[in-house]
């Protein structure tokens, strides 16, 4: 029997087996992987032996790697005369502060309704990415029980330092390149366009992290005693991050737009014509006016366009009440998004060199380098990316939309820099998943249908 | 015995007791009478309740008299002929952190020794405003050992909040005025000009102090989803802040310099003659370049020009590592010194609607109000300044200098508006004695000497 000849049955058992599944996607949410506090360095191996042991019941031979940091946990299976993938994800989460806004604790994850009716998988990882990596893997289990085998070879590379730049995932895929190498990539760590139409993610935002952190006197002073004549580093950081962008929401970083293309007009006709308005993306969050280059569409601001962010800022007194210090040190994280061929070296030098030329004489700087990757583009004609849309329009009775994604996922720039290899995209989430934030969620069927998805790509594929 | 007669055997118990004095200075700083973290609540009792203790040993009446903040200590005895004076001082201190900068607990106090040999006194409060407030006591206990009593009439208000604004004392003042309205009043909380150079603060610059919470999306966002479409409240933040100063220093708030009086020339050359240079200033915190307006002496900088500092900034992710979110809220807390005849309230009121008007549609804001001093001035000719000055001059050898100071002390504006009652202050803080941050220190001769002074001073107003 071929996967296509399978998939009937493939597909009745995934709905058959639907609680099943979700039992097993909460026992990997229980786990508190936080990757970027190293008070969770046990729990992130915890769940790196537990998606090993899970993917050994697939039949795939399934170890831990070591890394300087987390593991990586590789899996190989399958056969047939389908091409060799190679599956990424990752068991690492963000962290969940702040902890006082989560209507239940993050690591208890449990069904509920939205308003309307949606059901929703609620808890940290519900989507991002555990929510995501089990879609995939269920449909593989489906294939197992059904047709005895994976319908094709599968290669699993399930990392967990996703949420902190993946930093030794390059080195790992280097020093790995024979085994990693396969045909193509899959990844499953992005979003729908909407809860009906399918997507699949063509392009990929690149990423800068920076750590900047001034330090004027070398002590906290009293701002009555040297209110006037000592340098304060917090404001000395809020000028020049008031520079970052001019009055029309550009970045005024030099050289920052070099290797941004512009969209040939096609493509951005068909960005225009899913007619994605501000208050519609804005408003589930409380916001209505795009805060970006204020000449471009939406839809480009969050896709197509590179942009500079603060992540966080601190210094000073931040406490209750009343405390008149000038602080010694600020500190803020800063973060750019790039496209096209934007040259991420060159973006950390240009703002290291930007920040440097507006310290005033009695302000040292220290910078961190947190994360790195070049923004990604997939062909359009792909043969892949033709197959794989196919099945998910089948799956969603709904063409899908090839769309760039605003997020970076570093190591699918590192496929194809390293191995040459591209990747292919496709993702269940939703815009008001809150990723990152407390109350994460992931629709049920999201999760029900994300795993049918991957059946009938997996079956095509085959072919 | 008049004071004047017994001053000679009163200075000599003074040297005598120095252990003894110390050893009582040590016991009201074991307290941690923090006033601006509630969990403190109780220890700021505590220390009221012990100062109490001590004045009635002194032969005072004294009792906790309560505010809907910490409470306050009134203390009255003494006779004589002389005027009868009001003692202002605090039993409060600042929040102690960052922690771990301290060498030793910052509530266990002891002495140490700099290198170089001065002997000082470390911990919290050893100079602002415990150890101060000490140097008055234990003259008035030597004159209650040597005389059998207090040299003049004295009514003593040592009050819990002053590092938190006062916040409560100036109701308690207006509610108690006929009790509190003595003929003028005297403060120890403030400095000496160098170590060997006694002062008189005949000016103290007022204070604003302002918290600021953005607020954009309802909740975080991941910054590669919404990227370049949802406002940032730290930038918003981070732009509003830098537009609080011109290139040259001055603060750009509209009707911020409304009532600065521009110093009469004389006045101007005196403080010329100090020749404080930046270097000397500066150069034992880490920094050599003063900070503020550019046509200005650093001097007039710290002392009569007024000031916009960002004592606290907090939002988005400040721990360990990466974090791609776009923060929900971003804060800040932003304080100014007011001179001359500047108005409080008109001031926060131009801050307020100087943020307002930075603001994109996408922010809320909303602001929180920690204290407001108007600056206070005392006339050059007042008599009893002129006896007080005297009296330093002779116990420290060196003509006590008559100068501005750039922090606030509330009371003393309340008292001379209130009251219509001027306030004389004098204090033996030094530059280096790190108040409000970790490692507070007070010279023992500060302690000492200051103790000694307090004797003189009292003498010769009692004549």
């Amino acid at each position: 029997m071929t996967p296509t000849q399978a998939l009937p049955a493939v597909l009745d058992r995934i709905d058959a087996e639907l609680d099943q599944s979700l039992e097993r996607l909460f026992e990997l949410m229980r786990i508190q992987s936080i990757s970027t506090d190293s008070a969770y360095q046990e729990q992130c191996r915890t769940a790196a032996e537990h998606v090993a042991r899970d993917l050994g019941s697939l039949g795939l031979a399934a170890e831990l790697r070591p890394t300087p940091g987390h593991p990586v946990v590789v899996g190989k299976g399958g056969n047939g005369s389908g091409p060799h993938v190679l599956f990424y994800g990752h068991y690492d989460v963000q962290p969940v502060d702040p902890l006082d806004l989560w209507e239940a604790p993050p690591f208890a994850p449990r069904l509920a309704e939205l308003p309307g009716g949606r059901k929703i998988i609620v808890g940290r990882g519900a989507c991002d990415d555990k929510g995501q990596l089990m879609t995939f893997i269920e449909a593989c289990r489906a294939f197992k029980t059904v047709l005895g085998r994976l319908p094709l070879p599968i290669t699993m590379l399930i990392e967990g330092e996703e949420e902190c730049g993946s930093k030794h995932l390059f080195d790992f895929v280097k020093q790995n390149a024979d085994e990693l190498h396969r045909d193509f990539a899959l990844v499953c760590d992005t979003s729908m366009w909407d809860p009906q139409t399918p997507a699949i993610t063509t392009s990929l935002r690149g990423l800068v992290y920076e750590e900047v952190k001034l330090t004027c006197a070398d002590r906290d002073l009293h701002s009555g005693l040297f209110g006037g004549a000592a340098q304060n580093p917090l404001r000395v950081l809020a000028k020049v991050l008031a520079a970052l962008h001019d009055e029309n929401g550009r970045v005024t970083l030099p050289g920052f737009y070099d290797g941004v293309h512009e969209l040939p007009p096609e493509v951005r006709a068909d960005l225009a014509a899913l007619e994605l308005s501000a208050e519609e993306f804005l408003g589930g969050v409380g916001l209505k006016v795009p805060a970006g280059e204020r000449d471009r569409m939406v839809i480009e601001q969050i896709a197509t366009r590179p942009t500079a962010e603060i992540n966080g800022m601190i210094g000073g007194y931040t406490g209750q009440g009343a405390k008149t210090v000038i602080p010694s040190q600020a500190m803020a994280k800063v973060s750019f998004r790039l496209v096209g061929a934007q040259d991420p070296q060159k973006i950390r030098d240009s703002f290291r060199t930007f920040v440097r030329a507006r310290l005033p004489i009695d302000c040292k700087v220290e910078f961190g380098e947190f994360g790195s990757a070049p923004a990604i583009e997939l062909p359009f004609d792909n043969p892949a990316l033709v197959k794989t849309r196919a099945a998910l329009s089948a799956e969603w009775g709904k063409k899908a939309v090839m769309v760039g994604e605003g997020g970076s996922i570093p190591i699918v720039g590192d496929f194809k820099r390293v191995l040459g290899m591209d990747t292919i995209m496709v993702g269940f989430a939703l815009d008001d998943d809150r990723v990152h934030s407390p109350n994460e969620k992931y629709d049920l069927i999201s999760f029900h249908k994300g795993t049918r998805s991957w059946a009938r790509i997996l079956a095509a594929l085959a072919e």
